[in-house]
């Protein structure tokens, strides 16, 4: 195997396919970085058994050359050192070689790497989904789903069903839903010219960081292909591979209350600055506990009470409070979280007592949903 | 106590003084943070007993009011939550009021914070310096002469004194030195107009760090005090107090060698870049250690071998190279340090022999000095 590659695309390549690579893995080849040079490009492959990753640089594209001197081959490669090797050559272009003893040469300008290989043949295969059930997205749509969604799953494994986003198609509309137990966020969105359906699959909240990681914001479309254990990701270069969570999701429609007893709508800044604050003196104490209270007309006091260290308290004015009087106490870790992500200047939010979950929305949008439980503090 | 005060001021004010403040440390009441109010302006006060930061704001200066509706007074607040809770504050300014009972509340705009406070009679006393022996020096060249030396001090307590910078001021000459016994970085200046002179005291390094954060690139002046086991650095608005190392801080001016047998010129980059590719494999193995050979008329080669993962070489060219042959391995940690501490784009190192210290010194300027020992790989 010989080629000549910039420098640059291979810097991009490599650290897309990283994201998969873990150092700790049962399988010893997996901490390696496949590398695959044919007449059409150069592939590289990442995998560390639950994800997996290629990244395909074509050797031209709109006329422009990216790697050249192609002889086809295939080597696998320390992982370990590649990508600053790599990110520290002096030239624009590097060459990669490989001998018959797994020698693999990297130069660039005067500087020369001799690295010890792998075979290629002892690499695992990565599955081939063969399915027809698939549908194209706009990358930057499916970022904002991540983004919208996946800080909501659970960290614990005692229910690891959890730790996934919960993905459905059903009558042309995609969603998104993430709950730890404590607190949900979901989204969706409409998809049209759907030629796959699924009513339920789970991907590790992992996997979808990862993705999100690698996707550029562009229209672009992605495909998005799903078997009854895997899900792929399509990008124009990219392929991203990912187990599903075996197990039924819960079904959470049902925690969602269909009614509410007190209305807040609030400028988003205004109250994610005030809980801010309120949480400051409750960063260990209480588990970030703050408290809101209806004071008046288009006011509300939002406080939080560390023995130790003190209170704080803040009145902030609404746009509107519709309904019942209030006082409730939740986490501002979720508060904040939950505004973060509602992406809009304004929220509504729709409480239904100080025990029950309560709902955060966009003042004018049903597709995303942020739901906490409060706390209970007496 | 009660003041009202611009939050930009006070926020530069505690981030500076924050620095002298530990969270562990035995006496308890130096978690804290003095704050004194008086009509001409509020001192912050912090310490950790090693160190003592005072930082001033004046209620007026140069026409600008930074503090008003003072009523004097003093308290210790927790230094904990502190620097957050102003930073996060809703309003350009502050006001901070005590009551009888060591309560502090803090108001900005509509957010109110109380605080548990302490008896500032209970803040120890920082000594106050009373000497003549003092001296002034530009505040970036002070930074400069840390800076070029700081990084040499010892990590390891097994020889107390190496963890701290030699500082003499002999002749109107100020020299800094600092060695880890493996290698050593020495910067002298002359200094004009000195009032000041002791023969060598050995200043914290961790105090040197800490001071070199919060001085500003100004050419303003700053006080230097030398007593028997304290030094304080004055600059404008801010006291800047460490003890002194005890003990006799070796002689150095016996290990650099005074002729040399091979002499080399190079651009800094050019070398400096080579060694931190070729390091580049010898991260863990081998303690960094990379080898240089002379190959040719003004041609150097670097090279790394690092059994497990392979090796790394690159000829480099540089200015000139005079006298004998050279082969000669040395961590590659402490030469780009050197070369980092250099400071100019020319360098001149001059070796006498592979098992004898060698000298790293900009090409035309003898005032920096790096010395590192060379490592035996045979």
């Amino acid at each position: 195997m010989k080629f000549i590659i910039q420098r640059d695309q291979l810097i991009s390549s490599v650290q897309n396919v990283m994201k998969a690579i873990s150092s700790r893995t049962a399988i010893p080849i997996l901490t390696g970085m496949k590398i695959e040079a044919s007449q059409s490009g150069i592939k590289l492959t990442g995998s560390d058994s639950d994800i997996s990753i290629e990244s395909f640089i074509p050797a031209e594209e709109n006329g422009i050359v990216h790697a050249e001197q192609i002889e086809p081959g295939s080597i696998v490669i320390q992982a370990r050192y590649f990508p600053e090797i790599v990110r520290k050559l002096p030239e624009k272009t590097v060459e990669i070689e490989t001998d018959g003893s797994l020698n693999v040469t990297i130069r660039s300008g005067k500087a020369q790497f001799n690295l010890n290989g792998q075979d290629a043949d002892e690499y695992p295969q990565l599955p081939k989904l063969q399915t027809d059930n698939h549908f194209k997205l706009q990358t930057d749509l499916l970022k904002s789903l991540i983004k919208q969604t996946v800080f909501a799953v659970s960290t614990m494994e005692t229910r690891p069903i959890l730790t996934g986003v919960n993905i459905k198609l059903e009558n042309n509309t995609l969603s998104f839903t993430a709950t730890d137990s404590h607190r949900l966020a979901a989204r969706e969105i409409p998809v049209n010219e759907s030629n796959g359906s699924f009513s339920s699959i789970v991907v590790p909240g992992k996997s979808l960081n990862e993705l999100y990681k690698i996707l550029n914001d562009s229209d672009e479309d992605i495909e998005i292909s799903v078997t009854n254990n895997q899900i792929l990701f399509q990008a124009k270069h990219v392929k991203f591979l990912s187990r599903l969570l075996d197990g039924n999701y819960p079904e959470t429609a049902r925690l969602i209350p269909d009614q509410s007893k007190t209305t807040i709508n609030v400028k988003t800044k205004d109250l994610s600055h005030t809980i801010d604050r309120a949480s400051l003196l409750a960063k260990e104490d209480r588990n970030n506990v703050v408290r809101l209270t209806t004071t008046g007309e288009n006011l509300l006091e939002i406080t939080s009470n560390s023995p130790e260290v003190g209170q704080v308290a803040e009145e902030i004015s609404v746009t509107s409070i519709e309904g019942e009087e209030l006082k409730i106490s939740f986490s501002s870790k979720y508060m904040l979280d939950a505004l973060k992500a509602v992406e809009y200047d304004d929220v509504k939010i729709e409480f239904t007592g100080a025990m029950r979950p309560f709902i955060i929305k966009p003042a004018n949008d049903n597709s995303v949903l942020q739901l906490i439980l409060p706390v209970r503090t007496y």
